[in-house]
This record gives C-alpha cells, sequence and structure tokens, in this order.
C-alpha cells in the first residue's frame, strides 16, 4: 500500500520508537533505526521518533526524572545513526504532551474508542494492572496518525504513515488499524524488522542488564573481540577435524547471523556462508570477519555520538516544521 | 484537619470543578461555587478550578471542539459567581495538559499506583468501558495535590488541599486519599456542600436537558415566576382549609428547601419555617419569597456574567503565580 503511494509520488512519513529504559543501547536497539535511516535515505520523507518515558516509568522501578534522562541520552545514539535534523523529529511522551495540543487530544480521541476488554486482548492485561498502563497503548497509536503533527504536516490528517518496527510491538499497531477508521483516519502501515538474536543464539534474551549478551554501542574495540570469540553461539564443528568433515551450521552460528545484519557485500555474505557450510572456513575465521566490521561500527558510531551535543538534541527534540512542505487542502 | 492548619495559620488551598456538558447552567450547578466563594472569603486561599472538558468528550456524544468550548463558556459563569482574578486560576484540562510540564506528570505518578480493580470497585466501570474512562480519575485526582501547580506554589508540595464538592464527586478523592501517602503527598480534606434538588422534589434529579427541572441562570424573571410556581414541589396542604389547619412540610417543600440556600437572614428563614409549619403563611407566599430572592440573585449573576469578556476568561486561565507567596522549603 504504501509502494503504491510511493509510486503515485504521494507523501507518507515514517515513525518509529523506543522504551528508554536504560542508558545502554546495544546493537538490537539499533538495528531497527539502522533500518528505518535506509527507508528514509530511499524514500525522502520525514521521520518520527517516540521516546515513550512515560510507559517506562509506569513499567518499571524507575522515576519521571530518570526516564526523561534516559530518553534525552537515547536520542544521542539514535542521532547517532545519522539522522538529518531537516528531515527528522524526535520526541519525548512527557515533554511533548507539554508541548503539542495535538498530541493530548489524539489519545484522547483513540482512548475513547478502546475498551478494557480490548487492550485485555491485545496485550493480555489484568485486573491488577495499573491503570497507567491500560491506557498507555493509546500514546503509542496516536504517532501513526499525522493530526498529531500540525507544526509538521500543516495541519492535515491525510498523510499515509509507514512504521518500521521490532515485531513485538505488532499488538499496538493492530490496535490502531483497527481504530483509524472510526476516528476518520489511515490505518498506518507495517513494516517490521527481522528478529535480532543475543549472542547466546536465537532462543535466549539479548538483556541490557546482561553485559555479555550483545555488543553494546559503548565497548571498546577488545570488549568487541572478547565477548564475538567467546559467547557468540557457534554453529561450527565440535572439533577441527569435525568441521573440516561436517561444515559449520549457518542457521544458527550468531557470528553469521550478525553478519548478515551487518556486511553490506552481499557476493561476499554469500562466499562466506558456503565456505564456512562446506567446512573450508574455520569459525575462528568467521568470527574475525564479524569482529572486524563490528570494531568499526562500534568505533564510528562512537565518533558520531560524541559529536552530538546536547544542544543538538535539542534542534532534533523541538516542534517544527521539517523539510517537506505539504500544501493546505 | 484543615481548621487546625488554619488556626496554626500555615497555608491551604481550595480545589473545586465543573464537568462542562452544556453551556445552560442552573443554579444546583452554581451552588458549590457559591459556597467555595464564601470559604475563600472566610480564610483567604488560592483557589483552582478544574473544567473537565477532556472528562465529557469521553462520556458523552460530544467532540474535543465543543467540550473544549463548553468548558470556556462555563467558566463565564463561574466567574460571576464573584471570583478575585488574584486568587484564583481556573482551568481546562485540555489546554492546561499542554500547558504544564507538572499537570502530566503528577496523572503519570497517580496512574502508576491504581489499578483497574480499583476503579472498577471504586467506580463501577466494567471491562466493556473505554480505557479513556478508566484512566480518567487520576486526572480529577491530580490537582489534589500542590506539586501539580508550581507556578501557584513556588514547587512546593506540602500545602493540604480542602475540596468542597458534591457528595456524588466523593469516590474520586477517597481514591484519591487512598494514594496519596504512597505518592509522598498529603491527602486532600473534603467538604461536601448539601445535596440541591431539583423543583420536583429532592426524589427527582436535575437535568439540563429539562428547562422545568431547575432554574437556569438564563432564566428571564418571568420564567422564574412561572416555574416556582408551577413546579416548585410543594409541602403545602391539598385545599387552603387543610394547610390551615395542619400546616406545610418544610421537609419535603422545594420552594423552602431552595430558601435554606439563598435566604442570607437566618432569623427571617426561622420565622417562615415556623409560619409555614403552623399553617399562617400560605404556599403562594412561601414561594413568592423564593421567586423575589432569585429574580435578584439571577438578574445580579446575569449583570457580572456580561461583564466577563473573553479577555476575562483567558486572565483567569493563564498559568501564573496567585497574590499568595509561598517561601522556598
Amino acid at each position: 500500500m504504501i509502494l503504491n503511494v510511493y509510486e503515485q509520488k504521494k507523501p507518507f512519513y515514517l515513525y518509529t520508537g523506543r522504551g528508554p529504559s536504560s542508558e545502554a543501547m546495544h546493537m538490537g536497539h539499533l538495528i531497527p533505526f539502522i533500518f528505518t535511516k535506509w527507508l528514509q535515505d530511499t524514500f525522502d520523507v520525514p521521520l518520527v521518533i517516540q521516546l515513550t518515558d512515560d510507559e517506562k516509568f509506569l513499567w518499571k522501578d524507575l522515576t519521571l526524572e530518570q526516564t526523561n534522562h534516559l530518553a534525552f541520552e537515547n536520542a544521542k545514539d539514535i542521532i547517532a545513526c545519522g539522522f538529518d535534523v531537516e528531515k527528522t523529529f524526535i520526541f519525548s511522551d512527557l515533554d511533548f504532551l507539554t508541548n503539542s495540543p495535538a498530541f493530548y487530544r489524539t489519545i484522547c480521541r483513540i482512548q475513547k474508542l478502546v475498551t478494557y476488554n480490548q487492550v485485555k486482548g491485545i496485550f493480555g492485561f489484568t485486573d491488577s494492572d495499573s491503570i497507567g498502563k491500560i491506557s498507555f497503548p493509546a500514546i503509542q497509536a496516536a504517532p501513526s496518525f499525522s493530526c498529531m503533527f500540525p507544526e509538521i504536516f500543516n495541519g492535515r490528517s491525510d498523510i499515509p504513515c509507514l512504521i518500521p518496527c521490532a515485531i513485538d510491538q505488532d499488538p499496538y499497531f493492530r490496535m490502531t488499524r483497527d481504530v483509524a477508521p472510526r476516528m476518520g483516519c489511515l490505518k498506518p502501515a507495517l513494516i517490521h524488522s527481522t528478529f535480532f538474536p543475543a549472542l547466546q543464539g536465537a532462543q535466549t534474551k539479548m538483556s541490557a542488564s546482561d553485559p555479555n549478551s550483545s555488543i553494546f554501542v559503548t565497548d571498546t574495540d577488545e570488549e568487541i573481540k572478547d565477548k564475538i570469540n567467546k559467547y557468540a553461539f557457534s554453529g561450527g564443528g565440535a572439533t577441527v577435524e569435525e568441521h573440516k568433515t561436517k561444515g559449520g551450521n549457518c542457521e544458527v552460528d550468531v557470528s553469521y547471523q550478525y553478519l548478515t545484519f551487518f556486511m553490506e557485500d552481499d557476493q561476499r555474505l554469500e562466499e562466506i556462508r558456503m565456505a564456512y557450510t562446506s567446512g573450508e572456513l574455520m569459525t575462528g575465521s568467521l568470527k574475525k570477519e564479524l569482529i572486524d566490521i563490528l570494531q568499526k561500527m562500534v568505533g564510528e558510531h562512537r565518533q558520531r555520538r560524541e559529536a552530538v551535543t546536547d544542544e543538538v538534541v535539542r534542534q532534533f527534540m523541538k516542534p517544527r516544521k521539517l523539510k517537506y512542505d505539504y500544501p493546505a487542502l
């Protein structure tokens, strides 16, 4: 649907977000933003990024001041992915609600149309959950509608929205798509980024509180090397002999999985896959490929993040018109 | 408790409100404000008045624009009760949420601590109710805490609150008192204004949609006279003979009940009660007393309301310091 819109040269915008529950962002957190950046570069459209500091206050044992500060710090890592301030608006819920009459009004319109029964069914809430949690889904839904950003869209409510997000955010937007027609709004379109596994394998969970479960954007070259060598689950043979005979299993090899995300050269990736599967390429060499790429990526990210001052964040977070024009209807 | 605070010359403030669901305000709507005005005059304290335009949007078949407009118009009738702009802050939820970082933050803190089970028990919500309704009680609770008004209280969270309100608002503030200690806030104190009956008697309901159920602030002298004479439920005898023998029943006589609200001279009221009870004073004469008072009150209200321009309303609604000082702790 969005591709049709694009082919007809009609405007659309991108919306993604993050729940700021910790300062330490890992590569898994960046994947949706790297993907979003690619979409924005390809289609040249506005992007809004929601930082749900209110959500993290409601769910976690954190104060409002803490989650609001985390939102600000996380914005730096997001900006360091290379977003353009002329095309991108980043907002914290706690701050933007106080800056935008349209935000709370859009939330009210959604909250009027969604029942407790519905959010119970969609999100699995129980009667012991707080009324904050129960009403929160409307706050994540609101940015799917262009009427929430009159500064950006010149008050127009007919600009379609494409949401790149991880699959676990799908329930929010199923609810949003359900409610959209009853609000006289357009249904947002969704595009899911692929699941990014923990170092220990696809069945384990990446956790910001376990430094060995993922590569963090703050890791040094040495830490990256150690983590990949020690913790990245290997699909290689148990011994050199076995590996040479039976080959490696790319399906479960985390280093190979990571390469599918980070290696830009698809032909080289395919060569690696064949060499590893045949047993010709050893696990150590495969890991070396990944370590080199990650050290370079994280190093560049670190440099870009250092350049992101508080003032730069404030520019991204200022409610304002972006470089795109929307003629009044 | 509040009287102790006052005797110790410690500060407190008043908080009351109205749900703006119709432009037509009747005398029953004004009673809490007249009572609040008396409290403010007596104790010389700040007053905050919440207009829940978001609530009325959620509950009624009205748009946000409509309830927001009604809030603005209702503010004129409230101001016409004689409030002092130096001492009184009036706010619409929809507008003030966009003006005050402290408002949404206070709401979040309350919403985190109140479960669906609790609001279900207190307000009788069902699973088919909207998540807007379910989370609204936190919005009515928030102004009970002085931390919500940093402009007025210089950021202090230790100023106690006294809430004059109708008895039907009690559930909101039972919830508020329950949650206050867990927020590290003071419990608000409550003072209930007496129930104001419909013209047809205490068992019937005043309704803004039934013009004959009450005296409206927009009624003419003629309408007031007609309504009292025709519709005010009488506790008098069925015939003149019976009235003279058995006397009138002040307990059920609506005209007498209204006089207890509006007659300032308590001695005169007692004379009327005795004369009516004995049968000496006829129903027509009792009603005449009330008609005179109401015509004068409504006439004066009408004049004062005409003087309340949009600009005056905006002054009352501007977030600002009032005439009271609160030294930083």
